[in-house]
């Protein structure tokens, strides 16, 4: 149970400053938390459909990791699969000195064989900039389509004994969001990597807290079974006057959902492990690959339950509402509230989720001021393309395929025919591509090609939204970045950004620092970042159909600052040649 | 086509010498026959039902490898499966000299990583003995339950140029023979390896060449298309008067079967790749990893077209007679035969199975003398144990669970650490042990040991079958070996292994050489092997979910001989001590 000051004034601003000298000076040991994990396949029935999943001892979602900041996690993992690999990503976590450690295959490591096992170590976090890293955060499986298929959780870190935090709660809870399909992830990858094209389509259910409902009616009993209490909604006891800090993850494979406590509004004060300046809410947007969380008071009649709900926005949805029970103590937590679950505000309300976007601003206590101007623009154009008949995702005509080598690894060793050398272009034809329009981009290509950016340099990344390759469609895409949290500038609204003009608007006053942000259908979204932690990292939209396709870059930045790479991560692609019996 | 003299006179053997002569110092070149594979997802029906297979350039099964005694195969195998690794083995081929391509996960190589392209070469075959190794032979994966997914096909070694077979045909034609499973082969594997056991049953139906046939009539016809070419069944168009050489291999999973072709009687002349003493017969049973070349004469009505059928036998059956045409041209391929196709001899008529396995026996002028007496004897009760509430198979009370580092590199490398170092034990409580009735076998574990066994010695192996966990059953199970061909000896017929009298029953006059073997329920089977091969060389039962279980023994003879280890087959386990960045 924390305890904190809320309060607006500079007061506030001197006695954090103070305490965290109290709290750094007085020698604190950093603890080290271990956990044994066995990553197997087991039958799970999330949404009363019994089918296999990925799990981590047994369990999806997995086990929370709880640490302090600045303490170090400890993940011993068993790859108990037949015949699949498999690597986990500590999703915000910065990796800084580790960036080995950051799960991502193709990138970072070599995947974790069948009969392997892979210790991931880091530290949550040393602070490299003004921001140290109490928050929350994700782990999910950084390989092939796994994150789908159900290894995923939280990581949260609470702030050092004594700290205090700008706001106040008397208990700490937490929900991750995910949606779930289900056909197995091979099908889905196999039709994704076809033609004629398999989409995976909507999911069948919302899971909170990895529990759905599907309508088992029209099934055999033997595969969905709709009183297998694996499948009873998941029910948050709250009791009656009592303050929450609830946190929010969504690990969605596609949807992005609006989340919601019947006749309860949240305040929302962290994002991505990033302070909020306090705003109020009734419906949470809530993207794949972002955190939040919302303080919710229990003050209503607490002789009822409550519905939790979660909708599908974004894209015109096909699956039924996520439901949990908001439970007053001491009500049965199974009690049925009196009233029909809400169905959310309108999927296509991209204004309404814009303008949540826009709120979310920096705690005027925990304002990390970004560099005044960049080093270097990058603009991301997102295009959806067929290359060779195959359907991708694009940005500025390259659609990112991962190579058999990490790059880490390929840098380090300097394995240069592991990947294309030629970097990707910095932009696309801005004055002529009509964002509006369909077109077909003939000169797409897949690449696994990277982006060399100049360590502890500042750089612009526009992601310029366009049309799919469906007539009037433009689809949101949740960009997140690895190894750091960026400055979101501004967002446009339905428009193609204007170099000149907009960088005007840019908020360099107090933007929010994220890891995650979304790219709402034909707008732009900016962000800045300093590139100063070393390694090579991915920066991709984290609805993972779309990664699979293509939709992400690489970039390295100070990888030769990063030190000699453990042996562990590697076995895969060239780095055989790196045996010597 | 092939033209051979049939006698059975000693002018024969003198002409073949004769030939083998002048091929031999004609200084043929060997050819070297690369091909190019890429392993991946496919969507197939071939029962009607469609469902997820592991392919091979699109294809289940795969491509036939064809070669000329004494040529070179290559396959240059990129693994493009997305999440899951694969390796491949050539059943039959004996590897001289090439131990590391044997393509057996955990014991011969590292498994190839998604996006890794291994090259498998190896020659058909060096002769390390009297038998050269033209026949019949097989591939599959050897990893995990891959063979089960659909990864399989034939190599057919023909003799070279001038050099005559001890027969006569017109044509060469194959029969592949596959069951065939709904569940995924994830599923499946998670099943055996639960508590409570989920055994994976009878297959849904019995493939030939690839097409079977599944009732669809309560299924979507999204999933089950009964009207679907590719399950229409597979027709063997023949000449009227046309003398067939049919080569007969099965890759099932589970089921040992009976080959029919209805009206015609077959002439088993060729068994594993050895010339059998011709005999005629009106099915022939077969054992998945068993190939057999039989003659068929196209003498019969050829108005009509015949049933080609294929029945499970050992098990009671609950999977419909697998079926494909025998076509007289120029009937129609298509046009079903006017009789009922038989469902073959009872299934449980071991007398008649054991029968034909005795009848097998080394043409006579093939015949490769067995050493006339042992250096070793190694006797393997095969039981049906729990162990920690797991179901296993056992030999001695020893489940066989594989390293998570490939036995050839650990031996090579010394790498005590690997695998378990006390050797499993040659033999049971012969004396004691009551093969009739179930038994619990508590001191059953699970092992990773390995025989180690003198280079070049003679080792006779009794495999004694015994009662399954289930009361009055015991199963037939195909025995394997990897790297070696040996002499099958002699059969008991339902009864413990005399180690005074039964010996003194043995063939060795003329055994058959083979490289798989039936063990019939309560039976035994001996079989005396040369260990002339150097390297590490698995033996065990084929059928999948058994070798799953732990089926299976491991055995090194002469492994200092082998030559320097390829980099290529490394990368997992311990072997990544083998990096040096």
């Amino acid at each position: 149970m924390v305890q904190a000051l809320h309060s607006k004034s500079s007061f506030f601003t001197c006695l954090l400053a103070l305490s965290l000298i109290a709290v750094l000076s007085s020698n604190v040991e950093a603890v080290t938390h271990r956990h044994k994990w066995e990553v197997n396949y087991g039958y799970k029935s999330p949404d009363c459909y019994k089918k296999l999943a990925i799990t981590i001892n047994g369990e999806s979602p997995g086990p929370t990791i709880h640490a302090q900041q600045g303490d170090t996690i400890v993940v011993e993992l068993n790859n108990a699969l037949f015949s699949e690999n498999v690597a986990v990503h500590w999703h915000g976590i910065r990796q800084i000195g580790t960036p080995w450690s950051d799960g991502t295959e193709a990138v970072t490591q070599c995947p974790i064989m069948p009969g392997d096992t892979f210790i991931y170590k880091f530290v949550v976090d040393k602070s490299n900039t003004m921001n140290m890293q109490a928050g929350t955060y994700l782990y999910h499986a950084h390989y092939g389509m796994q994150l789908t298929a159900g290894l995923y959780g939280f990581i949260i870190v609470s702030v050092p004994d004594g700290v205090l935090e700008p706001f106040v709660y008397d208990h700490d809870r937490s929900i991750i969001l995910k949606d779930w399909y289900h056909a197995s992830t091979y099908e889905q990858a196999t039709g994704l990597s076809s033609i004629p094209f398999g989409w995976v389509g909507e999911p069948q259910s919302l899971l909170i807290n990895g529990k759905g409902r599907f309508n088992c009616s029209l099934l055999d009993s033997s595969v969905c079974n709709a009183k297998n209490p694996e499948c009873s909604p998941y029910s948050l006891t709250v009791v009656p006057g009592g303050r929450y800090r609830l946190r929010i993850g969504s690990l969605a494979s596609l949807s992005a959902m609006s989340f919601e406590i019947e006749g309860h509004n949240m305040t929302v004060v962290e994002a991505d492990g990033n302070y909020v300046e306090p705003f109020e809410t009734k419906h949470l947007y809530i993207n794949s690959g972002e955190t939040y969380s919302v303080l919710v008071k229990a003050d209503q009649d607490s002789s009822r339950n409550y519905w939790i709900t979660a909708n599908v926005v974004g894209r015109k949805p096909s699956t039924p509402t996520g439901l949990a029970i908001f439970n007053y103590y001491p009500n049965h937590r199974h009690k049925k509230p009196p009233t029909v679950p809400t169905t959310g505000p309108l999927w296509n309300d991209t204004a309404s989720q814009l303008a949540q976007s826009r709120a979310i601003k920096a705690h005027h206590d925990f304002v990390h001021s970004p560099p005044p101007r960049s080093d270097r623009m990058i603009v991301l154009l997102n295009t959806q393309n067929k290359i060779n008949g195959y359907y991708h995702w694009s940005l500025n005509n390259r659609s990112l395929t991962l190579p058999a080598t990490p790059y880490l690894i390929s840098l380090k060793q300097n394995f240069n025919g592991a990947f294309d050398q030629n970097p990707p272009p910095d932009s696309y034809d801005v004055e002529n591509y009509d964002i509006y329009s369909v077109h077909d981009n003939v000169n797409t290509t897949s690449s696994n090609a990277i982006y060399s950016i100049k360590f502890n340099s500042t750089v612009d990344i526009i992601l310029q939204n366009a049309n799919s390759m469906t007539t009037g469609n433009s689809e949101t895409h949740p960009w997140h970045m690895h190894g750091h949290d960026f400055w979101v500038l501004g967002f446009g609204n339905g428009t193609k950004f204007d170099m000149v003009n907009d960088p005007k608007g840019f908020n360099l006053v107090n933007p929010i620092m994220k890891n995650t942000v979304p790219l709402y259908p034909y707008g732009w979204t900016a962000l800045r970042v300093r590139t100063d932690n070393p390694g090579v990292w991915i920066f991709h939209c984290h609805i993972e159909p779309h990664l699979f396709m293509g939709m992400g870059i690489v970039f390295e930045a100070g990888v030769e600052k990063v030190g000699k790479l453990p042996k562990s991560i590697m076995g895969c692609g060239e780095t055989k040649r790196l045996i010597n019996p």
